[in-house]
């Protein structure tokens, strides 16, 4: 690069590091505004209730119809204790097993990329200049492993935050939904801002950190810097997957055992606390929804940072030695921090939303309509839907991926996942207000409070769920995107000159790559299968030897739900997350890198198309039985009410969806990423040990 | 090719031909048997029928319960007619359509091949090798257009024979299931041999006739006769993707029609003649599974065996003229039909089956259990267990690939898949005894027959059931290697030196074809649906406005849901069959050969997951209903009876496998084979005129 860089390196310095304190202040300041909502019995319980304010009069709802406030708060109190210990205490424990992963898995890498060079300490030729000369594989070893501990405690924290937040927030949505849909709305978006922000800003701050800190060692061989930050994207990524494995795993087992006996056998309406499973699903929605998809998104975003710094520091940017071209993907995320500040800002203190009205698209009526003739064919529907909608995703990821291609090679396909990505903060806002509402309702309903909250939260959750399919659709999106960059970098980093689809190494990784999801589909499946069994006979027996129970003059045992939750999700977690750690050290060292590319490609090109048809046909079904249970039109009332033959078919729907839109679907965006990721990091150990069984055969 | 030839060229010429024509023979012998089973009131009615042969003392089972002999065959010949009426007729109507679109695509095959050197007679330099003169592309574009229609025809004689003989069988079957499983496994499974053999045999004579007549003009060009010969796969494979959709969409919107009306609204068994869609139900099984099936088989045949002489004609054993080398593939086939013969007289003459026993293999029963808990569960463990069905197929599809690959390139795949199909005759007659004993049930059953014959029929159904599922397994395994095959073909003859995935061109080109199975599947899906909501209007109007059809006074009228089937699959198969044809024809022509290169390799390696996972939740749905419909164990007696509630959950699941196994699924193969091999007589086309679009741009 010969012109004048755009920013002083000075400026750049500055202005990363800013951008995460502000980052971090607004999501401090979020935090504080939605802590004025008092979880004790006092009226004008918001910290800006000043009623006149929007000129409308609200009214506490349980004042009008006669309920006791102050019992009422005290309650939902109790229920948000209850739950918030639930979820701390299931986090600790998989954060436990997690924990001995990922020491393990630690070793694994410190070993297998000092043996690079057989440990030795001696300074190397460079791999791609040959001519400089380059730190040791050792300092990659070292430094590697170093930046993977980073990026996994900062995705654990990420999802340990989130949960604390939207459990501290669950309740407080309840109390304000007394006082208005919009009241509710912007209560669990700030929360769900708070976690955006905290999450965009703490990874964008340690990442910078480490980068700064390892710079003092590197000096000047950039190859050996970025390489050694993408342990920070596979640490981030492999916390990811355990996260959203365990707590999808956690949080179906629970909800589909709750559903099965409660609404199905016994009658008794969702989230009833009669119902024994009540807590675990609430916590599950926290553990799950909430941590699970904190670490995701973060996982995304600490990966597409790396690929596009990784491709980077192999091009001219790096070779030029340009820091501030060097650093344009931590700019852009930079950037993207203040951009969603301003969003926020409008969106809870400028507008205020009075009312939520959902639009029903033409698809979601037909799935509906298709209850009327029974479960099979909403099913049916159902399915056909989820795979149509994989056809305007593909072609439009088809086409970033050209352009940006064709702008900038590999570094222009990184760059596009990475602005995608620049907006976590207000996307995970969008993802997290609908499972907070969803919650609220719960707790609602725990409380024995007006059934008018549960409808209001209820009309957000139904909102919510529909800005999240939006955000899904980013999520799948920028996945394919931030996977093909770093399967570009690993190619390049493992020295393979070309992928060949003609040759069978590749072509055997390919066939295999594809069956990959599908593998670890049915894993995660057939484990919320199995969990939610075990949760329908718990709950069963439950009900059938607790006296007094169903009258509700009994407590169920919700411990022993939360429990079984606990031990299956954990148990079950590890199968699946093996299957995804291992296959690209496997593949690579028994089958060299021309096969793990094949590996790569396939579970690329197959995985984003399970991944969208598995959400979309899950949020289908759901809406679809939201639809019937609203009521909202002539013909959604035709399918109803509650109970009918149509409802019952709209009911099975969505519980064959949960496990595909909440368990198996995103864990895909995971599997992707974190094996291309894991095939970079691990790329001079494969280029220099890999295809054993190649060698030993020829 | 120095050595002396294995087998002097003379030879080669006379066991070909010898071999098709035995297997003609062969197939008219085993119809002459079956046909001494007389559709007409004697006893004895079996040609063969010396009672004390086998040593055991047959007796109807009419006689032994009272039931009047001659009225029930007389009503057995009666139905049979309506089927076979209603199946002639369909396919007639069906072939009407498909006429038309082959006449349009021979059209297009000519001028799109005539164009490539702009319609000129003069011959030209040859492709692989320049110092040597072929025949000019407008040669290739005639000779190809005439081989494209021989294909088309025979695969359409294939599947209309197949459903004649199946038809004339299906009653057959039913009268001696009156002496015995053993009885009617014979008849039934005779049948299927003839349809195996006589397409076998009619495929293979077909083929080798057409090669010699056009090397008559070819003389030693044998560049240009073998690229010729691809049309015969490309228009075998084109009507079997019609009759595939086609004939799927009629059978499964009358079978799902009239089981949600007959035995879920009504309460009445399957093939209760009172049901208005029973005969659409059984003409559909005769049009669907059965020519269907022929033409499917046929079709791969025909590509294998294509494509393997497509490579080794710019092989060395073309380059050296070595006949008996090159025809290699032929004589596989040819000593295949002795093989089967052989078999097929130890099936039916020398061995004497006695008793049925289903195996029921462990993952059926906890399909089975889950039940228990309702269709959610069943769903979610049946679509998991498809999932992990794709695992070791997978696995030995990609051994196969690598081992034939390292022996001899893409002439080993091709020779491999030949090899897994060498077998066909004996393969379509397991497949075919299936349906057949089906039908003859669903006779017995509108006969008004005893019930112990639909037990028996039954046992075969669900014995066939399990052999198809093999079947169904060689099918999608020879369909991978086969269109590997010819995408090596293609990417040979289209010039494209690599297909590096990391190129975009490519890798947009995998996104999008491993998206096109999942778009192919929505569609057919969405039709099935279709198809069997105006099914079910239709049955449910009969039911409510024709007095006394309930109390059977009155006959339903079963020509309307004849034709509601025939005109819901004639319109509905022309969308999918669009996709299918149009997509290498528009990605060749507008984004050039690496981008079609792209999307075979992608809806191969995607296609064959969704194809095995499909075909095996379906038939776990199924086979875990029959499960508890037999309740031939403990286990399987706590489930039922029919009518209990993991009975109906059973069904439930059953319907929806219905379109994912016979629909859906199978076609998928299809999909695969026929875009290569559509590719690969295109690829003279798209190497000249192709990537219009890229070059528009640059």
């Amino acid at each position: 690069m010969t012109g004048k860089a755009l920013l002083p390196e000075l400026w750049t310095e500055i202005l990363v590091p800013v951008c995460a304190v502000v980052g971090i202040a607004f999501s401090l300041f979020q935090w504080y505004i939605v802590s004025g909502v008092k979880l004790t019995a006092d009226r004008g319980a918001s910290s800006e209730s000043e009623d006149g304010k929007n000129g409308n009069e609200d009214y506490l709802i349980e004042e009008e119809e006669g309920v006791n406030d102050e019992s009422v708060v005290a309650k939902c109190a109790e229920i948000q204790t209850a739950i918030s210990e639930g979820a701390t205490s299931f986090l600790f424990t998989e954060y436990k097993y997690v924990g001995v992963f990922m020491v393990l898995f630690a070793a694994i890498i410190f070993l297998f990329l000092g043996s690079v060079q057989g440990f030795s300490t001696k300074s190397q030729p460079c791999t791609y200049d040959k001519t400089r000369t380059c730190k040791p594989a050792l300092a990659t070893a070292v430094f590697s492993t170093i930046s993977f501990v980073l990026g996994a405690v900062t995705s654990v924290l990420s999802g340990f935050l989130g949960m604390k937040i939207a459990t501290y927030a669950n309740a407080r949505t309840t109390l304000e939904a007394r006082r208005g849909v919009g009241k509710a709305f912007i209560v669990a978006f700030r929360s769900g801002a708070v976690m955006g922000f905290l999450l965009a800003a703490n990874g964008l701050l340690v990442l910078y950190i480490t980068i700064n800190l390892f710079k003092i060692y590197y000096g000047d061989d950039w190859e050996g810097l970025f390489e050694s930050i993408t342990g920070y994207g596979l640490g981030g990524s492999s916390m990811a997957l355990f996260g959203r494995v365990g707590g999808g795993i956690y949080t179906k087992a629970a909800d589909v055992g709750a559903d099965l006996v409660g609404k199905v056998e016994r009658n008794i309406p969702e989230d009833d606390p009669r119902n024994p499973a009540v807590i675990a699903d609430n916590v599950g929605d926290n553990v799950g929804d909430i941590a699970g998809m904190g670490s995701d998104l973060f996982g995304s975003y600490a990966e597409s940072s790396c690929a596009a710094l990784v491709v980077a520091s192999i091009s001219s940017f790096g070779i030029n030695h340009d820091f501030t071209a060097m650093l344009f993907p931590l700019l852009i995320s930079s950037v993207g921090i203040l951009v969603c500040l301003i969003t926020t800002l409008y969106a809870t203190d400028i507008s205020e939303i009075k009312a939520v009205k959902e639009i029903e698209p033409a698809p979601v009526q037909d799935v509906a309509d298709s209850c009327r003739t029974g479960a099979a064919t909403n099913v049916i529907f159902g399915l056909a839907l989820g795979y149509k909608s994989v056809i305007i995703p593909i072609f439009a990821i088809a086409v970033s991926i050209f352009v940006s291609f064709s702008f900038a090679a590999m570094y222009g396909v990184a760059v596009a996942a990475l602005g995608m990505l620049s907006t976590i903060a207000t996307g995970l806002a969008i993802d997290a207000y609908g499972p907070i509402s969803d919650n609220a309702g719960g707790i609602a309903e725990m409380a024995g409070m007006s059934h008018r909250i549960r409808e209001r939260t209820d009309a957000l959750d139904a909102a919510g769920n529909t800005t999240a399919a939006i955000g899904k659709g980013f999520a799948i999106g920028s996945a394919a995107l931030v996977s093909l960059a770093l399967f570009g970098a690993f190619v390049s980093r493992a020295g393979v000159q070309t992928v060949d689809v003609l040759t069978p190494k590749v072509v055997i990784g390919l066939l295999v790559g594809a069956m990959l999801p599908y593998w670890f589909s049915a894993m995660t499946m057939k484990s919320v299968g199995s969990a939610a069994l075990k949760m329908v006979e718990e709950v069963r027996r439950q009900f059938n030897t607790i006296p007094g129970l169903m009258e509700g003059t009994a407590k169920p045992d919700y411990a022993t739900c939360v429990k079984i939750s606990t031990d299956a999700s954990i148990k079950e977690m590890i199968p699946p997350g093996c299957l995804v750690m291992l296959t690209p050290l496997i593949v690579g060292f028994f089958f060299g890198v021309e096969t793990l590319s094949g590996v790569l490609a396939g579970s690329l090109v197959s995985g984003v198309q399970i991944a969208i048809s598995a959400s979309n046909t899950g949020g289908a079904w759901d809406n679809a039985k939201k639809y019937i249970e609203a009521g909202a039109s002539e013909h959604a009332r035709s399918l109803g009410p509650k109970g009918s033959e149509p409802h019952k078919a709209a009911v099975i729907g969505d519980t064959i969806g949960d496990p595909l839109k909440d368990t198996s679907g995103p864990s895909l965006n995971i599997l992707i990423k974190l094996m291309a990721v894991e095939s970079l990091v691990f790329a001079p150990f494969f280029a220099t040990h890999g295809g054993f069984l190649f060698r030993i055969f020829s």
